[in-house]
């Protein structure tokens, strides 16, 4: 099975690759030598001979996007990183792989290693946010490219395996963009024909390629992934030709080739070969090199990649200059954009209210809000997952991002919420300062959960615009009524999840979402109207949870709403004030970011002397013992909701300010 | 574009369908009517030509199943079971449509009306849970039928739009089926072009057959759904003619038909149509009824489905019998089946350990239940999502579910974990007694909550299988360490989330997860190995809460530890006590069972005077102050994990002994 090998230097890079998994993998004993050693040619073709990129600026913004959807096989990309001379990961990094503090995690991280373009190892989520990125491309190439002055001009590339292709994720990112024509969007499939159940005839046995072409992807096959490094190449020359179509390149591999015993089993899959299969696979790849030993001759020819690199971005640069000469306000807006930092007064127009104005819903603030910032913000890109008038996400005037309306900044993501997650996931790791959002109702975060929480881990600035946020929403029924959505949110590190109040905490709300470009944030947002309360204000949102409404001195109890239900807290304080109660009503609309706040500030709205609390949220009480301790209590629903209109669904469940009030009560 | 209606009784069948949604949507003002509009012709069709089942019986074992997946059109699924003569649903309760406490609710909920086969409004769900039910009855076919006696015979339909067509998880689900072949799965997909945000060129323009067909699905086009009944119901015949492939019908239709000004609009898709454009509907349509009055030769025609039913259910009683005599031992296993009993001492082999027995990752104590109880429970059904031998979730000797080998009972899913979901809780709709269960990393329940959420809605006795439950898995990092995944889980009503802490704890969470035939249950399991406990006991994890290890008369401090975190405790009250401290160690596998426990036994094992707790978890905190308060404390884990051996991650994040004895201590 293994063709003899040639000693010529493509061989000696190619073994590279394989020869630093197995060796890295043995040592860790962990990790997944299968994918590297089956990958290794097709990656070799791509990054030695397609790839534009600069090992010594890995952030380089013209650079194309390597993404390895695969994220298992991050052996792979870790040799290829350092065999091409990025300094994020040396020969000692590899001999760390997957130890604690190294930068060769066990599934590739963008915020450990330098060159890492996408967090993967949850499947189907590359591909899917190299979706994100090929849509932040086309965008700002429509938008800033002029005639001559290519300024955005990169492809992006995938590498991904079966099991990227049986997640329904993929699958809806890849049905959108064949319907976006996403030209320079290069997925190679690795067609290894093993998943850790065994071989995918046991579930997986459609035809992938025909499956793409009814995408509206361009595809081809290589019969012979293992050796044919020239048929791989003129595969990807051909998809590059191809302009208007992402394509997929189904690469027919085997697994773990090289090694006599475990090659084409799933044993190789996510086991290390172990010193015996090692030794023997050193052998039938007739690699004469110690562990850890690359062959200079493979590092001479790999590294010429620094020097291809560094004349790219030269030329680059110099095409930059000339941009910025002929169109200097394009230039600084694109530049500005690329230092990540925010127009000048792109809030300044966010709406701010009385107690007189008009209540509306916080989805209908949302959309004010929006519609506020979007000429003042030129990167605020978005849509929603086939509920633009209900999540009121749209932005007036502004078209639909399609095929041959690439500069539009309105995406319609069709009913495909878990790729919407990861396509905005894309924008942001696309690293050019767009501030992707994304709209469904907050129930349907559960489609999604799996990117939110990348967004999280990865440290996205990505915007979530959930509404219908709870059993308010009415005749929908339980089906779409969140009860655990918001305690699910925020148990999740690093998001911050805001239920704003009124229009004042809106606008809030979007000022911090905005503003926290490497954190996620979810917008949970009415259906219903609210009154505006006299005393919020937007600033005070920054703080997570403030005093809207004061006792008189101390107070006896503490009222704490968010929501809908702020507007419930204060009519029940107005009327527990009237029987002499001494209340304070505290709006919290955001716990992460009041958790934030010193000891000093947290005790100054929730004294510790005063465990007479009360929280009133029309969501799971789960989570918000933090705040009432033992001797506490909460206005909450434990249980699904029920099919009537929303105030019918509100009073049954005891939303009411009666409930609340004789809650409180019972307080003490 | 309204062909001119005959009188026909035909017309008058669709037409009576067409208004009562039209009626019943304008009289609660909120609701979808142009499904039912554009659809009332093929489910004609489907429901008064082909569909075997029995308005008088709703539950009769043998009839065909019929799902709507686009949930909501749920005004279809109202009207097709009041014209046929379900009782569940009379005039008055159309009339109730979106009512409180109504049997029409928003969305259609099998536990709220009878003839509903699958809880559907999350779109995608309905036709995956169908992929379940019609594995269920391919199953239970190829086990039980016998020469001649076909008991289990039946077909499953599903209405599907393109909403459903965009899910990833549909897509996850209808490449499954393509692959096992389940031939009497037969899909209607109602093409009308327009989703919530228009038409969809705006974000689905694939071609859907191709891709059935790609995926192995045998697949027809009728163009003219509107009016061509005939040729819609040769398609159905066709369908069933092709016996070793599933099969989709694409049926174009105009959404909202007959209405001159919404129809083909996005307007008609999720809003009343109102007094006004109903009345030109009937026009239109030429109805001259009033509202919610259906012609008496409607009724009679429609409602000869209760004579056919009655007779189609008598002669399966009649099957059945024969059946009994001819095979005592199938028939007595079948009949206890549907009764929905468990097998007579199913449990009897469960292990039990001591203190001295080898400890072992709950995983493994998990793979020796399902081994001690597979062959003694032969309703058990289920497996992994392509992670068998990570999960252990295969059962000694156990061949695959695979096209010509129906009957037997393990799943291999593939890499597609929101699938599983839906087809488990398919497994359970079917209703013949099933326990399914399904393995993934518990991190990646996050990639299916969507549809662990309808189990808990549906009251559906599932059991995920969720092991790798914590940093302790180690080396595969962040993206793979479960940190708020128990909390998430734990906020869902009706959801048990069982964190055995040894071996009789994982014997005792199967014992309540297979006996909870309405209730699902998640198991959090171990990678790594934890000690067995001398004072555990299976029977003590039905209370979910129990004292371990007890202080001697009332405690100065409480452990509270879960799953691996149990041994920590216990070895920190080791040291504790020789302290002298008194210490009560308690383990807390579910907590939900312990909340529904009584306040005199919940208050036997956490006694409101000791508010000195500490909550040993590695997991997020999120959650545990309802039993820690304001005085207590908790080992957790509030941020994501790293990429290192399961050990020093778990020793890095403080999970030591010694940490858990200094936070003790600190509590004073």
């Amino acid at each position: 099975m293994v063709v003899a090998p040639s000693t010529s230097v493509e061989s000696l890079c190619i073994n590279s690759i394989r020869f630093l998994a197995i060796d890295a993998i043995n040592k860790s004993n962990s990790g997944h030598p299968g994918l590297p050693m089956g990958c290794a040619p097709m990656s070799f073709a791509l990054w030695d001979k397609v790839l534009k990129h600069n090992p010594k600026n890995p952030k380089w913004f013209n650079r194309d996007r390597f993404v390895l959807s695969a994220g298992h096989g991050c052996m792979l990309l870790y040799a290829l990183l350092h065999l091409s001379g990025y300094d994020s990961v040396s020969l000692e990094d590899i001999k760390q792989f997957r130890q604690w503090g190294s930068r060769t995690p066990g599934h590739p991280e963008t915020f450990e290693t330098a060159g890492v373009e996408v967090t993967t190892g949850p499947l189907g989520q590359g591909i899917s946010s190299a979706v994100g990125l090929a849509i932040a491309e086309a965008h700002l190439a429509a938008k800033f490219n002029k005639p001559g002055l290519n300024l955005v001009d990169h492809y992006t590339y995938v590498l991904m395996g079966d099991g990227c292709n049986q997640e329904g994720v993929a699958s809806e990112a890849a049905s959108l963009a064949g319907h976006l024509g996403l030209g320079k969007l290069i997925a190679l499939y690795d067609d290894n024909h093993i998943t850790i159940d065994g071989n995918t005839n046991v579930s997986f046995t459609e035809d992938v390629l025909k499956r793409y072409e009814a995408y509206g992807w361009h595809v081809q096959h290589v019969a012979d992934g293992n050796t044919d490094v020239a048929g791989i190449q003129r595969a990807i020359e051909a998809a590059k030709a191809v302009t208007d179509k992402p394509s997929l390149i189904k690469v027919t591999t085997t697994i773990g080739y090289g090694s006599p015993n475990k090659a084409n089993t799933a044993g190789v899959h996510g086991a290390a070969l172990g010193a015996e299969e090692a030794e023997l696979t050193r052998k039938a790849l007739d690699w004469s090199y110690g562990p850890f030993e690359v062959p200079q001759e493979s590092y001479d020819h790999w590294r010429q990649a620094i020097n291809r690199g560094g004349a790219a971005e030269a030329e680059w640069n110099t095409l930059l200059a000339n941009y910025r000469s002929q169109y200097p306000a394009e230039a600084a807006q694109f530049e500005r954009q690329l230092r990540g930092e925010l127009p000048q007064g792109w809030d300044a127009n966010l709406p701010s209210y009385s107690a007189d104005d008009k209540g509306l819903a916080t989805r209908q603030h949302s959309y004010n809000c929006l519609n506020a910032i979007g000429p003042s913000l030129p990167e605020l890109i978005g849509g929603s997952a086939d509920l633009t008038h209900s999540n009121l996400t749209d932005i007036k005037g502004e078209g639909g991002f399609q095929k041959g309306a690439e500069a539009n900044r309105y995406l319609h993501f069709g009913v495909r919420e878990h790729a919407m997650a990861a396509i905005l996931n894309g924008l942001a790791y696309h690293g050019s300062g767009l501030v992707p959002y994304g709209g469904t109702f907050a129930v349907f975060a559960g489609y999604m959960v799996g990117g939110m929480r990348l967004s999280a881990l990865s440290e996205l600035g990505v915007i979530y615009v959930l509404t219908h946020d709870s059993i308010g929403l009415g005749e929908d029924g339980p089906t779409h009524q969140p009860i655990e959505t918001l305690a699910s949110l925020r148990s999740i590190p690093n998001l911050l999840v805001m239920r704003p109040g009124d229009g004042n905490e809106t606008s809030g709300a979007y000022q911090v979402a905005v503003s926290n470009r490497h954190r996620p944030t979810a917008l949970i947002l009415s259906r219903q109207a609210m009154a505006n309360q006299a005393n919020s204000t937007a600033a005070a949102v920054a703080k997570g949870g403030y005093i809207l409404e004061d006792s008189n001195g101390a107070p006896d109890l503490i009222l704490i709403g968010t929501g809908t239900e702020l507007e419930l807290c204060t009519k029940a304080a107005a009327q527990l004030r009237a029987d002499g109660k001494n209340v304070r009503v505290v709006s919290m609309p955001c716990v992460e970011l009041f958790e934030e706040q010193d000891a000093a500030y947290r005790d100054s709205v929730l004294p510790a002397a005063c465990r007479k609390r009360l929280v009133v949220e029309a969501s799971s009480s789960f989570g918000w013992h933090k705040y009432t301790g033992f001797d506490g209590d909460s206005v909450s629903i434990d249980r699904f909701g029920a099919s009537a209109p929303g105030p019918v669904c509100l009073e049954q469940f005891g939303f009411t300010v009666d409930n609340v009030v004789a809650k409180a009560k019972a307080l003490g």
